[in-house]
């Protein structure tokens, strides 16, 4: 099943969504305006806040609500990637130039805290101080677990658990975020909560494993920045690690971390490619997708539950 | 008065609110808690918490909800100095060395962003949406307004107006930030809230021309930074605008902005010491220091209540 599809119950909402980002630009200072226009402009696929709004369709679903959590959920991963991108000094993303690499580091450092802002703005418009709160310990986990990454780059010496505590922190959280508060929000009975906390961290470990593959097998056309980024960045990721089990003697990422030399980047991918890697990686991200639907059935058959199930088998079809 | 006998009725509580700032060092991991450690070493003369607990000494004083806010206007803050000081590239805060310079700016850039999400939590426990949704709304105002600063920096064309604006985002919102949420905080009537917000704007405002006529009277050793930091930043400060105003022909704040000539920057301190210009800042100053209190009057008379008069009086006399 496409996007498309997948989001038909809250396809109108998501609308709603992407209007009130982009409003955000509505402000009165001429440059500040048009940064904030071209941050909104490209919003990715809309996958956090439609994690935001699908549970909340099960129970009361109440847009005064769900709406500024959806805002809000979109708008602390826009902030987080435009300093992501200003600690990676990447030039591209979405297929656009980052804000760093046009305005500089200084301007997206206070763009992302202009947007954290904004996003927290959002959330105080729930009402709600439980995902008020679970909003902020969110972005601690986040922050940490790049902390955690950055500090980690190029070190060899790093678990499978490292690796997905790692991006348990980066992309998991989040998504955990969305799905939890849109079941708090709708008022949701305990139970489904947890259901809905449990569908976000499996879905988000899914989805970001799917991530660290298409850094290899993808092409920078359908990425909208270049291939190899992690390794270029000295980020261990699954499909890496897994070569570097394989062939314990003669590794380019090992070459690769110790001395630099980045011709090892596309050794390594081939490697990848030539191996069963991606499809053992695949199967991983499936496991994590069927352990994320394994209590949907507790929650009513809607289209929307369908939805959800849809979105896992979508996450682990993506580049297949 | 001194700042310890002015925080008398809150000192306990000001300790506990140190108490908890140092505890948010307590984390797993061990790089993180040493530099979360640091962080909170120096926490400055704690005007933010004090500015919160004082307004609600009046009223309901209920630390449940007090103690959280004042945590977080401090971490705010704290937060927003990590991320100015690795855009600045400055050396030392507080007579210690910055995270940019020990850490690098990545590492400033994440372990600001984790404070903002720590000063979140804190505002979180409050469970008073209009305080969080103002917390949210300061940190927009304080990032927009150092995107402003940012972005005029260097620019002979600044009006007053500007001067006034910039200094209310960057300092006094914050201030006022703390007022307004200790007197909501504690049940005041709203009557009390708006004059605990004229208070915070312009005591700000004071305090912040205050720290900028000290760039130009201080010592390094006094004020735990090199002296001319504003100037040398491209940032026009109060003195700096006199300055221009009554030696418009020949001046070395414009020679320092068109050329870029550091030298210009001890000729433009000789300057400014040996005429009447830090007496008429402190005279501005002094203004706004007493708009702060021409309403607190309308307020119980309470020792806090002169706590906050003798505040704004310790204000414009530091460094005279």
């Amino acid at each position: 099943m496409e996007l498309e599809q997948i989001y038909v119950p809250v396809q109108d909402d998501l609308n709603r969504v992407g209007d009130a980002l982009k409003s955000i630009s509505h402000v009165d200072f001429a440059w500040l305006a048009e940064q904030l226009s071209y941050v909104v402009k490209e919003t990715g696929k809309g996958i956090r806040p439609a994690l935001t709004l699908l549970p909340g369709k099960s129970y009361e679903y109440d847009l005064t609500y769900l709406l500024p959590m959806a805002v809000s959920v979109e708008l602390m991963h826009t902030a987080t990637l435009v300093h992501d991108d200003a600690i990676d000094k990447a030039l591209t993303r979405r297929g656009q130039a980052t804000i760093n690499s046009i305005w500089g580091d200084e301007i997206a450092i206070l763009m992302g805290d202009y947007l954290f802002a904004k996003a927290g703005e959002s959330v105080a418009d729930t009402r709600t101080p439980r995902v008020i709160k679970l909003f902020s310990q969110t972005l601690a986990t986040i922050s940490s677990g790049e902390i955690g990454q950055f500090r980690g780059a190029f070190n060899l010496e790093q678990s499978r658990e490292n690796y997905y505590r790692r991006i348990y922190s980066k992309t998991a959280s989040l998504f955990s975020l969305a799905t939890q508060s849109g079941a708090i929000l709708s008022r949701s009975p305990e139970e489904v909560v947890t259901v809905m906390k449990e569908y976000g961290d499996n879905l988000g470990i899914a989805f970001q494993i799917v991530d660290d593959i298409l850094d290899f097998t993808s092409t920078e056309e359908a990425m909208g920045k270049p291939v190899g980024s992690d390794l270029t960045q000295g980020t261990l990721t699954l499909p890496a690690m897994l070569l570097m089990e394989r062939y314990p003697d003669d590794n380019p990422v090992v070459r690769l971390f110790e001395t630099g030399d980045k011709s090892n980047i596309a050794r390594a991918i081939e490697m990848v490619l030539d191996s069963t890697i991606i499809g053992d990686c695949y199967k991983i991200a499936s496991e994590y997708c069927s352990q994320a639907c394994q209590n949907l059935n507790l929650i009513p058959d809607t289209p929307s539950r369908e939805s959800l199930y849809a979105l896992a088998d979508y996450v682990i079809k993506q580049g297949t």
